[in-house]
């Protein structure tokens, strides 16, 4: 492929830490490893192409790539650093093909940039977009399997060199059933690779230009840090969403249940707040925000909570106690309202069988 | 391959099941679902081709297959029928192989019959002989991988049509723990094929004759019970043993652990054994008897509880209270009693770590 393209260097990945991680709502592992692995990487092998999706041509092989596991143990057991590489390639051996670029599966801290550093290991460009445009729990909540692709095959592997192989599953559903129970027995993280998509098909349902959003968010985070300008404003300059609660963290729950991290973290308002109570319900992400009791913000839109004074995101497993954080909502794309997509992603979908979704509408920013 | 075989016929079926299930300890499943599983298939396919290990050319391909579940669960969950097939099918895809004959990973009530229905479908002939010369809970637990063969390929299918390759493990253990892991998923019920493995091999670390023991042992018991003689007896005059105790079962405890059946009988003597009171500790097969507080055999000797009347064996999942038995114990093959094979089989892969193993010793049999 010799389509025009943009390079993501080493000096970008501080800023795509803080948007990824911001855009991942709490998931998607944590932010510092996984620009860290990102890093050493992109010294190894040299800048990365990224193609934008209008630049992908229909017939490309294009594979989506990303870590699978607890965030809460990704801290604890980084990866050996080759484990979607080999998961990659091992699908690759199988099927008998090679693939054209690698595509995230969503965006957050940690799996925004395991495509990246994957496809710098394989010398392939990345598709600028991904299957969520925020982060889920679970594989067949990308839009690439709501809206029809083919579950299998699919390879996971881990740090011991270890391969599964997936080569026939009903849907993607018990894809990320048997995944999970593998990634479990793989010590809750390992890497995945899930079967190549056409380029044309990758156009029709990839949340598009992800990794630039996720690139602005956290440029526009540094450069309001630096200008000591107000962090959390910035984001909203650059990204549709709203501030919906300021406070401090007063209590978090959050254990392990079958490779997942689930919990719900507990807030008391502060400033424009004071008074107010917030709970936030979380499975890997956050899922639900509710104020004093009723229910405001709800999956798929993205509830996202960061430091106040910094817009640092907090992911999962690193909210405690006493962090005075703001809460933003942000809309999710409209790829993900459709109501096959809710049937997937909605509350419903989450064990909140009477939530119902309400879109967050924000009206159209003034452009900074 | 055109050695000479001997088939086995629909009419087997019956005196087989009794002297798998016997010799399986307890585990390998229900035998008459066994049966009468193996019974449709060489209705359709006609009687079975069985090879001894003698006539096993060098070069074939052989590879073991078998059910992998909790024998609980098999008794409600009926297999669809080809799962095993599917799994060796999608081996021999991935590999780009055909196999020359199946053999049974374990003796046991639905284990011994897996192979069997599966080479009915597939037209293929059947190794006369195992890879435990009974039944074991765990794959790592046969002579194939305890001598050094390679754990992957290997294939799992479900009645559903989902199939897992294993590609690369770091061994049969972890192999384990993956298909268990699978297993579960796939609703505690799932067909595994194994890497095949070279005729040469089988000959060395296969137990050889199985298939024709089990048969012998249920002919003798059949016959016993048609002639009105004593059938455990005729037990022991077709494989070498014991009767250790006569009584009744008064508690049974199992539990559904991680896709094993886990759990103890305890046993109140009559007759010979009146007074004393014994407990049968099981992981899907019976691993330790212990008389009065005192360990007397162990795994991998044989402990084989069976109706005190008929002979017949009673499995884990059949065990139950008011049952009136005679409990036997047989020699384990010597493949299962070296120092390599303890190592996986004997009473501390078991979770018994002071308890040694304690060869049983049988003199030397009469011929009857």
């Amino acid at each position: 492929m010799r389509e025009p393209g943009r390079h993501l260097h080493e000096h970008d990945l501080a800023a795509l830490a803080i948007g990824a991680a911001l855009l991942g709502t709490g998931g998607g592992g944590n932010p510092y490893i996984g620009s860290l692995r990102t890093r050493d990487q992109l010294r190894r092998h040299g800048p990365l192409r990224i193609i934008r999706l209008a630049d992908l041509p229909d017939d490309a092989l294009v594979a989506s790539v990303g870590g699978i596991g607890a965030p809460v143990v990704g801290i604890e057991k980084f990866e050996q650093g080759e484990e979607c590489l080999r998961a990659l390639q091992a699908l690759e051996a199988h099927m008998g093909v090679k693939v054209d670029a690698l595509i995230a599966a969503e965006m957050g801290g940690a799996n925004s940039m395991e495509p990246l550093l994957t496809a710098a290991q394989a010398g392939l460009p990345v598709v600028d977009g991904d299957g969520m445009g925020r982060a889920f729990p679970e594989v067949q909540m990308c839009t690439y399997f709501i809206y029809g692709h083919e579950a299998t095959p699919a390879a996971m592997a881990d740090e011991k060199g270890n391969i599964v192989l997936y080569t026939a599953m009903s849907d993607a559903t018990t894809l990320e059933r048997h995944a999970r129970a593998t990634c479990v027995v793989m010590g809750a993280a390992a890497g995945m690779a899930n079967r190549p998509m056409s380029g044309r098909y990758v156009k029709e349902v990839a949340v598009p230009d992800t990794l630039t959003l996720a690139l602005n968010i956290g440029r526009a985070v540094l450069a309001a840090r630096r200008d000591r300008t107000d962090p959390v404003e910035a984001v909203l300059q650059t990204t549709p969403g709203k501030r919906i609660f300021n406070g401090k963290v007063v209590d978090v729950h959050r254990e392990l249940k079958g490779g997942f991290a689930v919990g719900e973290a507990r807030l008391t308002g502060s400033g424009p707040n004071d008074g107010d109570d917030a709970l936030v319900n979380i499975q890997n992400e956050n899922l639900l925000f509710q104020r004093n009791g009723n229910i405001e913000i709800t999956v798929p839109d993205l509830i996202v909570i960061v430091e106040a004074d910094t817009a640092e995101p907090i992911t999962t497993e690193q909210l405690r106690y006493g962090q005075r954080v703001e809460v933003l909502a942000l809309p999710c794309h409209p790829l993900l309202r459709t109501a096959a997509a809710l049937e997937y992603i909605g509350p419903a979908a989450f064990g909140y069988p009477d939530v119902a979704f309400q879109p967050l509408e924000i009206p159209d920013m003034e452009t900074p």
